[in-house]
């Protein structure tokens, strides 16, 4: 089957809009369904405890795949916004901080910001491209988009040589573009399941240096941080960054594992590329036709002015395209993932 | 159609087991399809997020019921633990507290617990029936759990009546005794939905007090705490609980929401009712049969000493009985439900 036929979202609309929740595939679907059907049949008994930890370790394995990153340095988390509250969290903030970050952040990231601030940490909001050059001797941290959720910016390459520590929001980066967290110079890199991975929501993946790691104190632990959950008060938390683990729920996790078996049955490589490539194509032809893109970098977002863009959002789904507008910008911005073609850019451009 | 025949895993084993994870009805098991198979056909959009939002409401609604609290003291959590550790993370806890909690508790407070004591705590374990005496004046806090998940006990009443705050782990509590927070004299009450509410796993519940609330701090905040996001680093968390919301997935909050009103239209004080009577009469078969049974209230959970615990759970379960063992105890739990019935105590006896 074709790849773009086996998400069936396509068959009805040009869906732009992996940024916020990607399209599901059919398989990935039925195999959620499957694994509902059995927890109703079978119980929950011990063979679905074995199970729910044998689906989290293929997903961490196969996000670690993604992120280049160690299976034992990766936890399988709920989301974005809960691997960077682990990490922020878990440092050992306080006045003495400043994190540098941008000021156009997703709240993903400034929700725990706005925690660090109020344990005592300065935030330094900058231009996302100027993200490197605010980094001084008073900063202590850096934790910014690597993609920009705005406008599909990249982050300054030269964060991977700034002398603190970065913190990445990978929300538009992880199966939207290469990720290698050791390229990137990163300690930690925190992406969802339910973007570009077409996974299920309430999924997703932190990578956690290890090194960086062990300042990462366990302030949220649940069931399955424990090295040996029958050890009481004595109990230890797991020293990998699995201690870090959500107890999520099977279907969930079978649904994030079957759409990433999808996308890598096409090749994860080359769907990177065809994404871009007709990203690319998205940006020209829209400016072409007039339109003002953002900036941009070659990623999988192409913002672009239009008056009224709620309004402009709705009625475009009215005729069957499928992106979203960004509050308190000029922006309507199309999220384009390998399943398109240019039959949906056709659709945007005539709907427009 | 009767209760009992709603429980698709009841016609295959006599399922004593909800104190783990509680059996699915179908009818929840159904809601959830639908949800699921809505995603993949309609993609996820403005209404996908309006229709998460209507469902997590629909279930906090049914949660707050349950616990006799206002919907706004009521956060939708991804279970216990997740409870517990929002709270007491979120507490200004340093080397001047002592937290008094109990010999006995589940790795879902025992994590929180151990992380409270990393910032400087005292934890001071006190036998389960010792809770209350134990309260000196160097006590800040109590945390501790509202059914001992060992033996079925119950927190001592005189808990409603200590000087410092209380904490409750609900794990064997929602739905398997009354629950009234008010009663319970307690600041914060946090439970599971895939117990003895037979909802998903990752599906829970917070009750927060709000005046005890405005000290909890949103360390772990997700894009559901935010008053309103499009403020970026001058945005604010909410006041009520539900800043404390985890991004669950629709079909899991779908699924427990279904399971509570097929609970909700048996009539859930009748349940109460049904299923403790029953566990009674479990546990007065049991000691009339020579086991030993385990120091217990009235609730839903029955444990007795058998040699070699786990070797006999595997048996009782190839003989049809799901049961659990206690690692590092010399007991068997079951856990009875308004959906079992006496044939259940005779199948668990026969395969004893």
């Amino acid at each position: 089957m074709a790849f773009r036929d086996q998400f069936p979202v396509l068959d009805r609309l040009a869906y732009l809009n992996a940024g916020t929740d990607g399209p599901i595939p059919r398989a990935a679907i039925e195999t959620a369904r499957a694994e509902l059907d059995a927890q109703g049949a079978e119980g929950r008994l011990y063979a679905h405890f074995a199970r729910r930890f044998e689906l989290a370790d293929q997903l961490r394995a196969g996000y670690a795949r993604l992120m280049n990153a160690a299976p034992e340095d990766v936890a399988i988390t709920s989301g974005t916004s809960a691997g960077l509250g682990a990490v922020l969290a878990g440092l050992d903030i306080g006045p003495g901080d400043e994190i540098v970050t941008s000021d156009a952040e997703h709240p993903g990231l400034i929700g725990p910001l706005l925690a660090a601030r109020e344990r005592g940490a300065t935030v330094k909001a900058v231009p996302f491209a100027e993200l490197a050059n605010a980094v001084t001797a008073s900063t202590t941290l850096v934790a910014a988009s690597h993609v920009s959720w705005i406008t599909g910016e990249l982050a300054p390459a030269e964060l991977a040589e700034v002398p603190v520590p970065v913190i990445l929001d990978g929300a538009q980066g992880a199966g939207a573009v290469p990720v290698d967290v050791k390229a990137l110079g990163c300690v930690a890199y925190a992406a969802a399941g339910q973007k570009w991975l077409c996974g299920a929501d309430g999924t997703g993946m932190l990578y956690l240096d290890p090194e960086f790691g062990e300042r990462v104190k366990t302030i949220f632990p649940t069931y399955f941080s424990f090295e040996d959950t029958g050890l009481g008060l004595e109990g230890r938390f797991k020293a990998s960054a699995s201690r870090f683990d959500l107890p999520l729920p099977r279907e969930a996790v079978a649904l994030s594992a079957g759409a990433l078996e999808v996308l890598e049955a096409e090749g994860l490589d080359a769907i990177l590329t065809r994404a871009a490539d007709l990203t690319d194509v998205f940006a020209a032809k829209l400016a072409e036709a007039g339109y003002t893109v953002a900036p941009r970098a070659r990623t999988t977002l192409v913002s672009f002015e239009v008056e009224d863009p709620e309004a402009k959002r709705e009625q475009l789904l009215e005729r069957g395209v499928a992106v979203r507008n960004l509050p308190g910008t000029p922006y309507l911005r199309a999220s384009v993932g390998a399943w398109n073609d240019e039959s949906d850019l056709d659709c945007l451009l005539e709907a427009l």
